[in-house]
């Protein structure tokens, strides 16, 4: 990995202040994160909440050389660090700027600004795995009936080429991305800690897969530890950066409610499984459905899709560079790549036929995409071509 | 019974057009019952579908004498007909005249005008027990979930003096009556039959119970057969004669959720009991909760009192004649009265207790309660007095 100056000094930042602290945010925005960096490192720190961060963690070590050892434990790991620069970035995370929560105090606001910098583990690009997306969230304590739930949704939206985000933890987290994984389909594990040691360890096969097959994410250094309000600051981009969140069980007052109301502060559909009334699973789960007016009962994957369907639910379109090499697609390419699987081969005559378009213009079509890069050949068949820079 | 000519001619026109009927309500209105009944015997009838109704029954009886018979076999069941005259007509029926559904075909309009007179059996009086009433009602197939929250929600209203009304069906409706009578509270079944036939036959010792320490009530004749349009036609006076309907299980597109759409037509709360979405019995619940905007997931009876016990939910507050003996009483008085069980003695003391009266007063203001034929004395203490018509 070419690691610039900009990308060192988001991930020293990262590692000098918690992620989603607001006072960093928009220094970096003002100021660019390596002239923010050294404004810190010399004293600077706009409010005292932060310079206190700083000066805590400066005892802990030298940023820039944290910043240096994580580019180089994320290259051994065979992940990357995405910025907001890049073409994976997921634009719809800049939403967080939209998020106010009604009655929040200033706390829970410093902690809500976007990430500066994003670790990656897998062969997709984060934006697109997350363009057509819907969290599954809910209780690590699941009842059966939960987790029967959440697997059929993860397996439901994946079986229709959404990506199933969640937590990784047990539970309703492990259940959806499980449902996802038999679908053969693309999951993504946002996790509070650093990709090298995702956690829980007792999801470790679970976590194994993914990153085979979808992605693993983190907005932590590697080495970072799954400290308790990190799962609350990770909930944040679990909301913002998937179309809509799914709550399936919740206790009373539990973290994933919580997602749930940054979702609808968000203006995302923010949908709850409802469960039988006589399980202490269904309580935050009905608790959330009679209090948050714009929460809507779901009681499966047709009413899920029917929610992120919708026009106009996606607040922020993805703002695309010009220079994509999709955009010098026609109609029919269009039809071709986007018909593709997410994962794995297709065949010629299936691809042509789920796309709608004759097998010979499919072919014609499928070597353009190949030339452009956005497709590869393989003994089995097509399939969508690795992100640019995985290859 | 003293039958006059108002009650006689309201059992005939009820025997010659089905209950619920506008147009026949809007002409008692206007000429009372005895000259609306010679208008139509007249050929008067003011639409052809009213005409056609009223000759087809013609052919089957004379509507004087099948009213006559109907008194006579009334007096025979130890039942009463109540009507809008009568101190306890309950006057909240007469919101049926708010109703007007959405989208509802004239077919429909026509089927919901208030009753012209109710059967009532059992010893209280109907307007009393329907001021503090809840309707309970739901699928007939109901799973053991279900019954398990319909028998609670029962118990848990009975045992906070709210009179628990439904439909004597199997299933939900007599899980939620039951709930009440192991309660010891009173239970008000409205039936779509004559009194004297509840159906069904197999809930036959329920219906005895429910006589002896509740109401049976039906707008129908004695020996009027439970047809299939009946009961839509009845469950609108569930809707009406209650302060709000909660609905437990209903598969798809149920009469029950007919009942809840009639409830939020007429401003009552409706509220609706969420259930595991892998169940049948749970999908016309869900579908209400996801379709009408008005309706309230509720979990358990404290959900329940908190809609029906707001302040402004009543629109019709029952209009109390001047000179019922309880006007004349004073604040101990009345909280010893309210503080009487429904069913059942109590001691002097516990009363005392439960009413916050210093015992030497309670004595006092019973034997006051006593004198004005609001209370008796029982060898195993005090009990509220049966209403007036039936000592």
């Amino acid at each position: 990995m070419n690691a610039t100056e900009d990308l060192l000094a988001r991930v020293a930042l990262t590692w000098l202040t918690e992620p989603g602290t607001w006072s960093v945010h928009r220094l970096v925005d003002r100021l660019g994160p390596p002239a923010t960096l050294d404004l810190l490192l010399g004293g600077g720190a706009p409010d005292e909440r932060l310079a206190a961060t700083v000066a805590a963690r400066l005892h802990a070590g030298d940023p820039r050389a944290a910043a240096s050892e994580a580019v180089t434990r994320t290259d051994r790991l065979g992940a990357r660090i995405v910025t907001p620069g890049d073409e994976e970035w997921p634009v719809r995370l800049g939403d967080l700027s939209r998020l106010v929560l009604p009655g929040a105090s200033r706390k829970v606001d410093l902690e809500t600004a976007p990430p500066l910098c994003i670790w990656v583990r897998g062969g997709w690009p984060l934006a697109d795995v997350l363009d057509r997306s819907v969290a599954v969230v809910g209780a690590r304590a699941a009842t059966g009936y939960g987790l029967h739930v959440a697997t059929d949704i993860g397996y439901g939206l994946a079986d229709r080429d959404w990506t199933v985000v969640s937590g990784g933890a047990f539970g309703i987290d492990a259940a959806a991305h499980r449902g996802a994984l038999n679908a053969g389909g693309v999951t993504v594990s946002v996790l509070a800690c650093g990709l090298d040691r995702p956690y829980p360890m007792g999801n470790a096969a679970l976590f194994d897969r993914i990153a085979e097959t979808g992605l693993l994410v983190s907005e932590w250094l590697p080495g970072a530890e799954p400290l308790r309000p990190r799962f609350l600051i990770r909930n944040r981009v679990i909301a913002a950066g998937t179309r809509g969140s799914v709550l399936v069980e919740a206790a009373a007052r539990s973290g994933a409610t919580q997602t749930m109301h940054r979702a609808v502060a968000m203006g995302r559909p923010a949908m709850v499984v409802p469960g039988p009334v006589t399980s202490a699973m269904s309580v935050g789960a009905h608790e959330l459905l009679r209090e948050q007016r714009d929460a809507r009962l779901v009681t499966g994957v047709a009413h899920v899709l029917e929610e992120v369907g919708r026009i106009g639910t996606d607040l922020a379109p993805p703002a695309r560079g010009p220079d994509r090499p999709t955009d010098t697609l026609d109609d029919e390419a269009t039809m071709l790549r986007e018909s593709m699987p997410r994962r794995g081969t297709i065949g010629a005559d299936a691809l042509a036929a789920r796309a709608g378009v004759p097998v010979r213009t499919a072919l014609r079509k499928l070597a353009l995409l190949e030339e452009l890069g956005l497709v590869t050949r393989r003994d089995a068949g097509y399939a969508l071509a690795p992100p640019p820079g995985q290859r």
